[in-house]
């Protein structure tokens, strides 16, 4: 017995002495991260995927590191720099932004995204897979910002539109299109700047893993000011958006690119609120688009409830086999460490698609959440299953 | 005496009593400034072009607004938000930063642009003649992102392009080419965001007083890593970006894009450290460009003495009856608040022209400095003398 005690004993102190000397021996092996400024030294990221922030605030009280939902205390030395570090983070994007003395601001050092409802600080953990959408010597496609006004909406909006490598030099060339949406808090610079959309196409065109397409990327955010209820609280969101998708943008976008306009060559996808706003376009429209993705996001969100497939979205997924014909992929996929509710309303989806038999493709990325790391490998993933040649 | 006395007492004393009424009475018709952040009431801006910001920072001892090479106290009220504003700016666009106790950050409040060495915040202040870059109701262009690979530097590069209205609809149309040059301590975001290039050119082109055209806005430092000097002390980066532009940028838009490749059709502009090493490559390179455009600069720079006409560039200006049959537009502009060294150095430039007989347009911007209201104002007066139909 005494034996058996001393060593759970050992057990427990070796234990505890290890969890601390991982936190005292910190791995040196920092480097400035990729989506640093120009000549920024700081942050950097250590191969254990911790952050490293400084900045100088002499007249400083208090300066943290805010990321993750963690707020992290930096040191001051004599200089009155302040510098200090995370716990080690998941591999992909996450957004950050430091506190000096109850100020919350961006980090100077990084360049600027737009995600949790603000332009802020990024950084990048290097991913182990991060080669599918790394800038390579292949072909590239290029990205155009495009102004319009919405006359649903009486503003004026923004696209942004990829084009393939050689959409320039074919002028004979038509192509099929892809809608891809942000997640809430986020816009329509967030595919092509975090989610890397035309660098995975790009690579993947290059590998002959995908078929040439365009991709267009608007914002979901869409008010119609007649409703002022609707524009202070954003509850009737999904309709407009739909509207000025269906209405605006794709007369828009086909009558300004070479697209190919029957429905087996257009394809809708989306993140999170993306997702599910966009689930809801396809079931309004099945005339339209022949492809759905869903990244983290289904339009039962955020309830886990079982779906009553006779009322749900007016009961269009009821017949499973009919929709199969209608559909060529009906994708859906999820990080392993996202919180609920998206694993909850996710399953609860997928079990009544498997009840009323609709055939999908699910994908779950393995070590991320609720982020961008999750979104570049559903694209990547989803990318290479429509529009086969 | 006495009388006389008494009345310059007076005036005096009532210029000094204006001056403080002035600073106390600020004019209370802010408005959020055009450029913040989507739902940011914060900064704003006056009808006497001052600036107010605002943030929330209970636990700081001091908060500044850094403007205009000025720093203006804030003030903290009973919740820990700091306040305050400027002097009037200047109208038009300006670069500004918080300091936080000594940290000099971002306001979070504004959209971020690239310009004084780092991305950060900027501010608009509306301008007498705002409507000539405004959005409007027009055909727009789109601006394109597009990356390439310079075997010249060994390195990723992006340049941005402007595609003129309709260029996606008349495929059998080509189009003249403006290469488009920032200044230092800038980069190829700058004449598209804060130089609202696009939308200068889409209202010109509406209103039939420019023509449809392509412009290229590359990034000028362009370092040659084999010289490691070179990288480190910047010295020769006019040669490094002039190889770059003339053999691998022109080419692969001449292959890409339909353009007129003709010189006829290729003109070439910047803005200040743009300006002078434009200057350097329309005179190594007549054969492949007609039109110069100099905003705010000129490859004397910093210089204000006599210029050697026999020496300055190689005697490239020794022969202004000649360069006057090779160059069709040669244009020079800069702000009336410009400090020195600009006046000075571009007065030096215009005496040597004169005195070498070659044509120029000159140009002077009302109230503004070395700054991007003038530059906009610039690119509005020499988009409309290139390329005539």
């Amino acid at each position: 017995m005494k034996y058996l005690q001393l060593i759970i004993l050992f057990i427990a102190l070796g234990f505890s002495f290890q969890t601390v000397a991982q936190q005292s021996n910190i791995v040196e092996d920092y480097k400035p991260s990729s989506v640093n400024q120009p000549g920024k030294k700081y942050p950097q990221v250590n191969s254990e995927g911790r952050v490293r922030v400084s900045i100088s605030a002499p007249e400083a009280n208090l300066v943290q590191l805010d990321i993750g939902g963690v707020k992290y205390d930096l040191i001051k030395d004599e200089k009155g720099v302040w510098t200090g570090e995370s716990a080690p983070q998941d591999e992909g994007f996450h957004y950050y932004q430091l506190n000096i003395d109850g100020a919350s601001v961006p980090d100077p050092g990084t360049k600027y995204f737009y995600g949790a409802g603000r332009w802020g600080s990024g950084i990048e953990i290097p991913a182990v897979d991060q080669d599918f959408y790394a800038i390579k010597k292949v072909s590239h496609g290029s990205v155009s910002e495009k102004i319009y006004f919405s006359e649903i909406t009486s503003a004026w909006r923004r696209c942004f539109v990829y084009t393939p490598p050689g959409y320039e030099e074919n002028q004979d060339e038509h192509y099929p299109v892809l809608y891809l949406q942000h997640g809430s808090f986020e816009d329509e610079t967030g595919w092509s700047a975090q989610g890397k959309a035309n660098l995975i196409l790009d690579n993947l065109i290059a590998e002959k893993k995908a078929s040439p397409m365009i991709i267009v990327m608007d914002n979901g955010y869409a008010f119609v000011p007649v409703n002022n209820e609707t524009k202070e609280t954003g509850r009737n969101w999904n309709n407009a958006f739909e509207d000025v998708l269906i209405k605006e943008v794709i007369p828009m976008i086909d009558s300004t690119y070479r697209t190919k306009t029957d429905k087996n060559n257009r394809a809708i996808a989306g993140l999170s609120m993306g997702a599910n706003q966009t689930m809801r376009i396809i079931m309004n429209n099945l005339d339209r688009f022949a492809y759905y993705g869903g990244f983290s996001g289904t339009s039962n969100y955020p309830s886990s409830d079982e779906i009553d497939v006779e009322t749900f979205l007016d009961g269009k997924f009821k017949d499973g086999a009919t929709l199969n014909k209608q559909i060529n992929v009906f994708w859906l996929g999820m990080g392993t460490k996202e919180p609920e509710p998206f694993p909850g309303s996710i399953g609860a989806f997928r079990n009544m698609l498997e009840k009323v038999g609709l055939d999908y493709e699910y994908y779950e990325s393995t070590g991320t959440a609720h982020e961008w790391l999750t979104w570049r490998r559903s694209l990547h993933q989803f990318a290479q299953l429509i529009f086969p040649d």
